[in-house]
């Protein structure tokens, strides 16, 4: 089969494309999924640099979401059939034209939502519904402050806050991403200046976000600890800025504040399946209904694959950046 | 009336019996209560240092937590009449023959229950329970790894745990403390020195512990992320050990871990209302059933305020110290 691998770890010379690449096994309790389109993400470039904290297996393709079509079921399989229209989350391998996956850990994918669309969702708004609702319980009337909002989380983020009723405030370096993520809802969009803290508390009348959802962790912990409410509630979903921080622990007990550490990838196959359950069931719907939507930035097609990591590399694609296979 | 004062802030000399303190006034919200016991906590001795982060009044006097009668009420009360036994927490004030309260934020003591009991019980198992439950929602079958073992709230944790249907495990520096906190429920008690990390993971078979409760917080973050369960919670209900900590953040993440502050003493009124409801509702009856109890170290008259709390300073107290009004 077709698959964009990585021949040792460096910059994107080391992605070749190959068209010989051996078909994945598909046991038992397997679906085998024809890729249609794959998102590209920031742990893809980890993955490349070797700076990735995964296993790699002896042939390493990259591609952590997809979307496609079942083309064919294991023998234990009951809940999927051949031309199934799916998508999901995987630890590695969306980039390529076949894929087999636990067919109970991905999600079918809605009439309403095209395949495009679908493989533009998973990691961005699971990563972002998890951190907002599973950990942070974030609740209607609450605010919430997004650090990167023109990332594919961040504009995520955004779209579920003001879904569930929330005020939300975003931070970037880019004015225009700022801009630009106001259509997706945003109440309140600061440059990552000096200034923003002081900002925030003017935009929450002094009282702070509710829920702060942050990439960067070291050097950022602090500063988001002081623009925190009283009993708010910090989802950690990258440690981007390095990985040893200090931590004013009086001030996490006078605000009665909790700091939440969370990480997709790595989870067991059955929190995995129950992450696609829900996925499936509570928001993909509100794709097909028309309240939530997928900012793509550019596809490109697989063989540009060095391409779309220099793109997002460069910082400067505004949501999700995608592989048409 | 009579009354503990501190008379400046410092060692023990600055505490002043005195019997010419102008009673406190009584609110239309509020009730008076003669007291009948108070404890002491660690928060009195930092408040006598000058150390606690609170304002002074003109006159401060001691205090956190009490037993007592109500003599009146104020003319707004409808919940309370005089003869009421009742208990609960204030923000100052307990070492005092009189005591206004709002009638909202104290608790009636059931049958069952004595006053002496009562005065033992609040601070210590309410923290507790806040922390374990409302924080870090423990759940049957979870492990809780309690810190100061021998403390009057480490106990309560672990007859919380155990009521509750999880595993406890302490931690103390005194072989005796963890004896005795065995006859509280104790699973597995161990000092700490070197190798508790090691013992902890042991007794969880390498899992770590789901819930962690500190009082020291630096200096003991980074261990105790180290034999955090995935998915775990810190709860750090102290800054003992100092107050600026530094975190891995990234270990933080793996583990999908949590770390909650949480302080009860500076909480607003709308929210001790609603601790001093839920004791009343759900705690105090398991000690009117025989199913919890406070231990009581010892009990000193008001007048040996002093004694009292050097027996606290030099850490031989195993539970709850009492004054006796």
């Amino acid at each position: 089969m077709r698959a964009a691998t990585y021949d040792g770890k460096g910059g994107v010379e080391v992605i070749k494309l190959r068209d010989d690449v051996p078909q994945p096994e598909v046991g038992e309790d397997d679906a085998l999924v024809e890729v249609a389109f794959a998102g590209l993400n920031r742990a893809d470039i980890l993955e490349r640099e070797g700076n990735y904290p995964m296993p790699r297996s002896p042939i390493t393709i990259g591609g952590l979401e997809y979307s496609g079509i079942v083309r064919s079921t294991g023998s234990r399989v009951t809940n999927l059939a051949a031309g199934q229209r799916v998508c999901g989350l995987v630890t590695s391998g969306a980039h390529a034209e076949l894929l087999a996956v636990n067919a109970l850990a991905l999600s079918k994918v809605p009439d309403g939502v095209s395949l495009r669309d679908a493989a533009a969702i998973p990691e961005s708004f699971i990563t972002a519904h998890d951190a907002l609702f599973t950990r942070a319980n974030f609740a209607l009337g609450e605010t919430a402050l997004v650090h990167a909002v023109g990332s594919s989380v961040g504009l995520a983020a955004v779209a579920l806050v003001k879904r569930a009723g929330g005020t939300a405030i975003g931070t970037s370096r880019t004015a225009e991403k700022l801009e630009r993520a106001k259509t997706h809802g945003l109440d309140y969009g600061f440059l990552l200046d000096d200034g923003w803290r002081g900002r925030v508390h003017a935009a929450t009348n002094g009282r702070g976000a509710d829920v702060i959802l942050d990439f960067v962790g070291a050097g950022m912990l602090d500063a988001n600890l002081g623009v925190l409410a009283s009993q708010g509630r910090i989802v950690q979903i990258g440690t981007m800025g390095g990985s040893g921080a200090s931590l004013h622990l009086g001030l996490l007990l006078a605000k009665r504040a909790a700091l939440h550490g969370t990480v997709l990838r790595s989870r067991p196959l059955d929190e995995k399946i129950a992450l696609a359950k829900h996925f499936e069931r509570a928001l993909l719907p509100l794709f097909a209904r028309g309240y939530l939507r997928a900012e793509i930035d550019r596809v490109f097609p697989l063989a540009d694959l060095p391409a779309a990591h220099t793109h997002m590399e460069s910082n400067a694609n505004f949501g999700k950046i995608l592989l048409a296979l």
